[in-house]
């Protein structure tokens, strides 16, 4: 028995962006509670020359986009990076996880040996549809879920990994 | 065409514990330039209830031997957490990239209906080995992995997301 390729995508794209959905809520709420200026909070960064926490999002929400969209050999979506609010966070998670829950299941299975090319700097990296999803697509996506949350951490938003894990203990 | 069990989780975790080899050569690199100590650097935290550098590291090793071993059918092999260096700390990368690599290909293979079960917060929750490494232990292990890097990032250490993903750009 194997994995299948809609099984190791899908599935694990939609469980973090729900996680981070549920994670900015706490967010949110912790900014209300502790009159934190919305816009202060999604501005901020880990270190000066990192991505604030709105680029985060977007760049969560393009590589889960961009991942489905390759396996399942449809052109990429663009989103507008326009977020500005939280509201309009949630709201671009949640168009994320329709597209990539609208995608067609018998494409994404059918791509493991599929030949996937993507400009790293300039140059094109080959990869196979499986060697793109583990070796690349959800390193890079989990990188800017786990970064996320490692910012609202910093700031003292109560959440747990648990949280980010999207699993009950 | 399906993924490979094997395909989706040894060299996934080999290429992530060897990009965090490499990101702490950088580190300890960055540390003896700046004449920072490195058990400061080692003791680093992103908030004051999350775990340093060193815990982080333990832990992904932990994430890594525990994720195959599961997988392949055999005991979880015990690693004393007593680094309190950088060296010690590539020695126990090295040692758990060793272990990883050294389990049989096909027990892993064959895992993905097995029954794992983990105790999460002192709850059975029951997984297959299919759910177990794309729902729980590689989402587990990449949060640890990330989280080290985001602390070196927020130390002004000079590595750029590359380093964590081991690709050439």
């Amino acid at each position: 028995m194997s994995l299948s390729m809609y099984q190791a995508s899908v599935p694990v794209l939609v469980r973090a962006l729900t996680a981070l959905s549920a994670i900015l809520k706490k967010a949110e709420a912790h900014a209300e509670a502790r009159k934190i200026d919305p816009a202060v909070m999604l501005g901020w960064r880990l270190a000066p020359d990192m991505f604030n926490l709105t680029r985060q999002v977007q760049i969560a929400s393009d590589g889960a986009k961009g991942c489905a969209a390759r396996l399942a050999g449809v052109e990429l979506p663009s989103f507008a990076d326009t977020e500005t609010t939280f509201a309009e966070l949630q709201a671009r998670i949640a168009k994320t996880i329709d597209f990539v829950k609208g995608l067609d299941q018998a494409a994404i299975e059918g791509s493991a040996e599929r030949e996937i090319v993507l400009k790293l700097r300039g140059n094109d990296v080959p990869f196979t549809g499986a060697s793109f999803l583990t070796g690349f697509a959800l390193p890079n996506f989990t990188f800017h879920i786990v970064t996320a949350y490692a910012i609202l951490r910093s700031l003292g938003v109560e959440i747990g990994k648990l949280d980010y894990l999207g699993v009950q203990g």
